[in-house]
Order: C-alpha cells, then structure tokens, then sequence
C-alpha cells in the first residue's frame, strides 16, 4: 500500500472513505491493515491507497463492480470492524461510492 | 480544508489525485495551498479533502459537472502548476475522474 493502486481500464468502481480520528490507537492500527489484508482478497477488489496526517485520513479501495463493494460492505469481520468504529474510533466520517469513469498515470 | 467536504447530494463529482514526491519541498507547498484556493473560486467547485503522509498523498476535490472539472483542468494558473508537477514535484501519480454515486456521513 506504499503507492497509487495498479487498476484496470476503467470503468471500475471506487469507495473514498475520509475519517477523522479520535485520540489514541485503541486497537485501530491492527484492525485497519487486518481490514485491508481481508479486503485484498475479496472477490473484485482491484487495490487500495491510504494516506493519513493530522487532521484527515483518506482511504480509496477499488472495485470491479457495485456487487463487489456490496459484499465487502456485509463481511462479517467488516461489519464488527465499523460497528468499533463508529463507537470507538472515528469523530467523523464520509463513504463516497463512485464509478471511475477515465484516469490518468504519470512516472518518472 | 480539516476534514470531509460539505458536498450536495449525490450524483456530483470527484478528481481522485494520488501522487508520491519527490525530495524536498521546492516550492509545492506553496503552490499547493495556492491551487485550492484557486479551485475553490472556481465555477462548480464543491469542496476538497487532502491527506499526505510519508508514502503517499490523496487530494479528493468534488465538482458538479465533468465540464466544471475540464475547466479547471484548463485553467491557465492550474496548467503551470500541472507541468511544474511533472518536472519538478512528482515521481508518480494516478488521477481518476468519477461520478460519486452514493455517500454515507456520520458523526459524533
């Protein structure tokens, strides 16, 4: 998860979820790369970028359909790992389901 | 420019820009906040939300149509400030063009 996602032709699908955080870890570190391990493999998973600093964390998955984002919505460890983070975690949050409609890449 | 955008309900737009640095700051920090602000006078604009940490940084911005984001893609100041990105600032990165569909908030 060190750079951009490696995604197919578009169109494809993305979930943006941006969060803020409460103080301390209280256990997230752990959940949250469990979280992105189980999710790589599910079923039409196509990547995932992260970044977090101070006052905002952003994360992207990508997805190969709706289906796919709605199956990974109702994973069970998924489920039990949203319900601790709107109890425990996150002041704030915002899940944005888009369809990718072109992108663009650039390397030196 | 602290947490997730205020934006309408869905469909609108989002510009998923991923994008790792290169050394030093030459200049980007500068530019960078002279962009949002420049984005966010433009006609469309709906909001941003930007995270960088050491591997990666992800700046979502959120528009009503796909011609508000042509033009501010076109935008004279915008386009110095892409082509300095390339030769300057970017070792690599990933732009993606998506209609938001659906999207969930919560807060405490």
């Amino acid at each position: 998860m060190s750079g951009s996602a490696q995604t197919p032709q578009p169109p494809y699908y993305a979930v943006i979820f941006t969060s803020q955080r409460t103080e301390g870890d209280n256990g997230y570190g752990k959940m949250a790369d469990r979280m992105v391990e189980l999710a790589s493999r599910q079923k039409g998973f196509l990547g995932v970028e992260s970044a977090r600093d101070e006052q905002l964390g952003i994360t992207v998955s990508y997805w190969d359909s709706l289906e796919s984002i709605r199956a990974w919505k109702e994973n069970a460890a998924h489920r039990t790992a949203q319900d601790r983070g709107k109890a425990e975690w996150y002041k704030s949050f915002a899940l944005r389901v888009c369809k990718v409609e072109r992108d663009d890449f650039f390397e030196i």
